[in-house]
């Protein structure tokens, strides 16, 4: 089997940066298959990483190695980590990216050393490449550096019971479409409360109008707030951290 | 042969969805050869999309299969299709994406079923790159789902002669370098009628001074109003559907 | 060995130009491993696509081929070129573009010729591709066109001592993160000016505060203007061929 090495990261897709890690990989594991997760993260969020991470990462074979780099603290003391998990491997900094895989009963960390040669700004290429392509070519994680038992953790926060038997969540993150995804968990027959809007938990876009918001189930699982064929962000002035509220059927 | 899987989609490049096909497809036909085609077509852009797979999707070796999903009725009852047309195999939803593919005599499609688990907004991941996986592995088109005869069709709009003998037609799309592609056919030595601007139909921008207006016959075929060196359409306020006159010699 | 195939060019992520590039090499090289380098550079920057391309062509494996196509002049009497050099194979037009390659000792040029059928304006599908795939299948460099001995070179400004002992020099390019690369060469122990401000030479990112400018010696050897956890471009008003001036420790 052809090894698969996945690339995220915050590079953009206009500069040479990203070819520099797809060159380094394929030198040194010429069999192994580059797939291009996204390089348009916005510059150093690690959260919409994580978020990006958390949905893909266990989609791939066993065996994929998945390269997630969003480094705002490259060169500085936070440490660069593989990590298997689940049967899929993945390199990035500690600085919680890698919190889905890591938060994973199982998961095992490493922390790679730093070549003496390496750019202290670039160690998507001198750093993470190279060690993609030792796990694409069949290295043992316990190989590649000593253990780390403490690597950071980023979680998604979690909605919370208020007074009035209604749980508040907040908006994690908005997509292309402007979608924006809550944190809380699916409730059919639920409505959520955004400003002064009142929005059934409905099933899909086209359940309402074009130009009405609603509410639906995402893909994920979590609760969304969407405007049929618009931008649900820019219509509602919806933001990542925006407080909403769902009310259940139950109450 | 390593079979090839396409993807175009309006999925953009900062969000993990566009991973989740790929993943899914890698690990249901771990052979397939996935390449991108583009996921920055406008949102909700299903005439985009359909322009964009008319240059490509004949480009690629018999048995490739092209996943296309811009979807603005995903979830709805907008029926999801495969289809086979000279050789390739296409997957994408019945709303006109897929007709230049549909278009061509020979040409089958079969209505893919929803599997029960599948999330009403994600087709894309949980219909679309399963039947793009099947297909990749060898499935038969017939094996997928059942026949449809009536599938949806977009045509780009015919140019028509008016009463003065000039040919009217209209801007169907403005590329990244702003050229504003028209749905006049070829004319070398004609006239192309924009506002005030009289351009004759030359060969390449470079037949022009910089940042001067002309019309050329484009790579697919079309009369397309260019700027050497700049963007037409901003420079000339030229959008989709603006109207243009082609005036021929022969009048 | 599967033959790499890398792609950069202006042509965009919203359009179908790129996927006509893949299957056309695809449909004449079938065992060919496309890697996508880039495809926002900016449209026409032949001067951003050199420096992104002076990144990355030697970090892929000899035999590699480099379709690298930016290209203002297509259709014009500029030359279609196949280059060979390292090892490496390059295909592009005779602008500049391909001068990181032609500029090391032993490179080989060809002039490749326009088929009768080509689109004046789009050599990207109808010339470049074809020779990559012919150099992706095994042909000699030789074989694929006329030597050229004098391409078009471009050469990054180089920077100059002026009177008071320091070194001018000027930005060469901004990258996605909004860091501002000069022609300076790396000098720890340096100081740089930036119209008021004085700037050390510093490691990395981490070593100054949130939000505070610092320089650096990026990853290619040259140093940097940029502000930790920001956009030093944009904060700082840095452009390209903005002026700079390095002292060092030494004067």
């Amino acid at each position: 089997m052809r090894p698969i090495v996945t690339l995220l990261s915050d590079f953009g897709t206009a500069d040479g940066y990203v070819a520099e890690v797809k060159g380094t990989v394929l030198s040194r594991a010429p069999e192994s298959v580059i797939v291009d997760v996204a390089h348009d993260v916005p510059a150093h969020d690690i959260e919409a990483g994580r978020l990006a991470l958390a949905r893909y990462w266990r989609k791939f074979p066993s065996g994929t190695v998945h390269f997630a780099v969003v480094d705002p603290g490259v060169g500085s003391a936070r440490r660069p980590l593989a990590v298997e998990s689940d049967g899929r491997f993945l390199v990035g900094p500690d600085n919680g990216l890698l919190s889905p895989a890591l938060l994973l009963a199982g998961a095992k960390a490493v922390e790679l050393p730093i070549p003496s040669g390496a750019a202290p700004t670039f160690h998507g290429r001198d750093v993470f490449a190279p060690a993609a392509a030792l796990l694409a070519a069949g290295s043992h994680l316990d190989a590649l550096g000593s253990p780390v038992t403490d690597p950071q953790i980023r979680r998604t926060r979690e909605a919370r019971r208020i007074a009035d038997g209604a749980i508040e969540g907040v908006v994690i993150t908005v997509d292309r479409f402007g979608n924006a995804v809550t944190n809380l968990l699916a409730a059919h027959g639920g409505v959520v409360e955004v400003g002064q809007l009142r929005l059934p938990v409905l099933r899909t876009y086209a359940d309402v109008a074009p130009g009405t918001p609603l509410a639906l189930v995402g893909s994920s699982g979590l609760i969304e707030i969407a405007v049929r064929d618009g931008n649900a962000a820019a219509l509602l002035g919806l933001g990542r951290d925006a407080t909403v509220l769902l009310r259940t059927a139950r109450r």
